[in-house]
């Protein structure tokens, strides 16, 4: 038995209660023969509670003391949760994220790890404990400051423990039981996923998937962790995120599913720059503005010029926080760039298929199409990867598109068996 | 100017707008040219909701993660005030006691300051910051674990910063105007001290004053920091301690008082220990028992032996708190020491009358009794130090008595002479 890492969010650890059954699960794992490092995120509200008061005293709090300040919510829940465990007859000790040695760089508010070193954690492991760490913080290498990783942090301070650890297995404890092939809020036949390889979560959590984020994962991709996914309420299997699926992740039962799942997301707006000349350098000078006003954007596509204007039109989606900034960043460039004007829509929302296997599956592109289409959605931004398909469409079109698509795939928990793709090519 | 250590207890930044006029009152003393070190305690009832939570998880929270628990409140107060300040247009930076070089022993929950190392404080000074500390609380010498000093524990690191940083003073900012020549609520005609020396405040404290703790007084007097306890509320010159009065402190119109002040504490209790064999080492046997179940003893009074039974009644007092363990450590050492019963009363209180004065003065203990006496009050023990005479009595005669006492010395708000002593020796 070997050493485990396992990670619980807020709202496994919204009251007493909760950090009580929570360190009883704990135990479990300890009873079980393994080495137990839990990293702890604050208390359900708390973040929220404590963001409230900041801005009470302040209109524009800063990087470092809202970092000082936020850090505290899990300084509550990991000393509680070590009480607890305690209180249950075993030893634990809680480490801050300096403690624990998650070294970041500097930048507050979103600080990124840069280094792991374990030194005390292990010491503590070695001497019988149960390790209880601060999630979501860390210390900047250069100024020793107290730094946080941004919404969603615990899940990489798993990551990057059990990689710093070389852990089994990260489980990351959570309020639903996994991974589904859609939001089950959306799709009431959404399926539970058994194992997804890192490749095909990667692009569900970069297309909305709210269950696990993109930097935990390609964190636990780069240094090969498998992360397992389940609820901490009801103590069932959940989903196994991994290069390739072993025995204890249901390697008998799981086969490479066609498609893994169908991801959609409504907090995206799109901007349209109308009027382009259709000249080498005026794209690269619309997202040179956009990229200096420090915004990530998503989807672009580019038509096809009007033969008689030479103009063309540009449009891209972005997150609808960012909308503004883009475009009173696009304004101040009109005269350089030389467009004609801007069209700016935030009603839009973006389903995206995911699955390795449309690799080497052909047609998956047409099914996909001629679903939404007899859904009656219609389409109006296009993208692809290797292993996914998004389209844009009308944010009141996404929950019966999602579900439609969810339905041609035969992804619904009715149907045990998966749809096999006719046709040539995508 | 030099620089200035302020402290805020949790009553004055109980809340965001408690925050922002102590964030304004900090920066006044900065723009009067000051370097300001503000060291501050956690909000309002933080520490007891954080001692509430621990005890719906644990019956019995230990040391290292209780202390790990309760400094959280600290962390939130701190940074919420350098939020305050910069956003007043000033820089501040905010410091947990580790980072402030508060470095301690290793007994959690009681922590004593054993060397302060206050480098990162230095530089953020020199850079023109406002430095914020969090009081209560450092970090254990041998096992770089986070400690902290116990309860009012914020107004000995206050102490302990000014005397590492060599302040020109120490303010103690309070919900009082000062220290009071009695007890204001038991007292209507107390008066404000405008200067007292670290000696009477010393055994002030130590006779039940809650204003200033005996520990921080006693760090201030080895360091010669002068302390400055006034309110936050008024922004009214309070009380200076220090050795000598200095024209800032108000020396001009400070007279050296004979009697600085009447306290009183009902927080003790006595035990009387009957019919003790009148024989070398039979007190000793008695208090080894006591110091065996590390229960600290106030006064101890030994009658005189009646002379036909060679046996003698010993009394102590001891906090309430200590009462059981203290019967029961006696119990057992009964058959050693040889005993007859013992005699528990928690319905006592003690009147101390303490000033330097009295040294030089004789007559003040005749009048002292006399006071207690015309106001019909009982006497059940007497101690007495160099400058205090402490008396108990029943719980009930306290307040009468204090005001007594008060009145009898010329404490009283509307007569400003004090009296003047007659007779022979105390």
């Amino acid at each position: 038995m070997g050493l485990v890492v396992q990670k619980y969010g807020g709202s496994s650890v919204a009251d007493a209660e909760g950090i009580k059954r929570v360190a009883k699960r704990i135990v479990d794992a300890k009873k079980n023969g393994h080495q137990v490092v839990v990293v702890v995120s604050a208390m359900g509200d708390t973040t929220d509670e404590l963001i409230d008061l900041a801005g009470q005293v302040s209109p524009m709090p800063t990087g470092r003391e809202f970092d000082m300040l936020l850090t505290a919510g899990e300084r509550i829940s990991m000393a509680l949760l070590a009480m607890a465990i305690k209180n249950l007859g075993h030893e634990a000790q809680s480490f801050t994220g300096s403690q624990a040695g998650v070294i970041t760089d500097s930048v507050h508010n979103k600080a990124r790890i840069i280094d792991v070193t374990p030194g005390r954690i292990r010491t503590a492991l070695d001497e019988g404990n149960i390790a209880i760490v601060a999630g979501f913080q860390g210390v900047s290498q250069d100024k020793k400051d107290i730094t946080t990783l941004g919404r969603g942090g615990s899940d990489t301070t798993a990551v990057a423990l059990a990689a710093a650890l070389d852990a089994e297995v990260c489980e990351i404890y959570t309020d639903v039981d996994g991974v589904f092939t859609a939001d089950p809020r959306v799709v009431k036949k959404a399926k539970k996923i058994d194992w997804i390889s890192f490749e095909d979560m990667l692009e569900l959590a970069a297309s909305g998937s709210k269950v696990l984020l993109h930097r935990c994962v390609e964190y636990a991709r780069r240094y090969n962790i498998p992360i397992h996914v389940r609820s901490s309420f009801s103590g069932l299997r959940g989903t196994w995120v991994s290069n390739e699926p072993h025995v204890e992740q249901g390697a008998q039962k799981v086969e490479h599913a066609i498609i893994s799942g169908v991801a959609h997301d409504v907090s995206e707006a799109k901007v349209t720059v109308v009027g382009v000349p259709d000249k080498p350098g005026e794209a690269a000078a619309i997202f040179r503005a956009i990229a200096d006003a420090e915004i990530n954007i998503d989807m672009v596509v580019q038509n096809v010029s009007a033969a008689t204007t030479h103009l063309t039109d540009i449009s891209f989606t972005l997150p609808k926080t960012d909308g503004r900034k883009a475009i009173d960043a696009l304004e101040k460039a009109k005269a350089a760039v030389g467009f004609e004007s801007l069209r700016y829509d935030d009603q839009i929302g973006k389903i995206s298929l995911v699955g390795a296997g449309m690799k080497t599956n052909p047609g998956v592109t047409a099914s996909f199409f001629e679903a939404l289409s007899d859904a009656g959605v219609n389409i109006e931004l296009i993208s692809t990867s290797e292993i996914r398909i998004s389209v844009v469409t009308r944010a009141e079109d996404v929950n019966n598109a999602v579900r439609a698509v969810h339905t041609a795939f035969g992804l619904d928990s009715d149907s045990d068996e998966a749809v096999v793709y006719g046709g040539t090519g995508r």
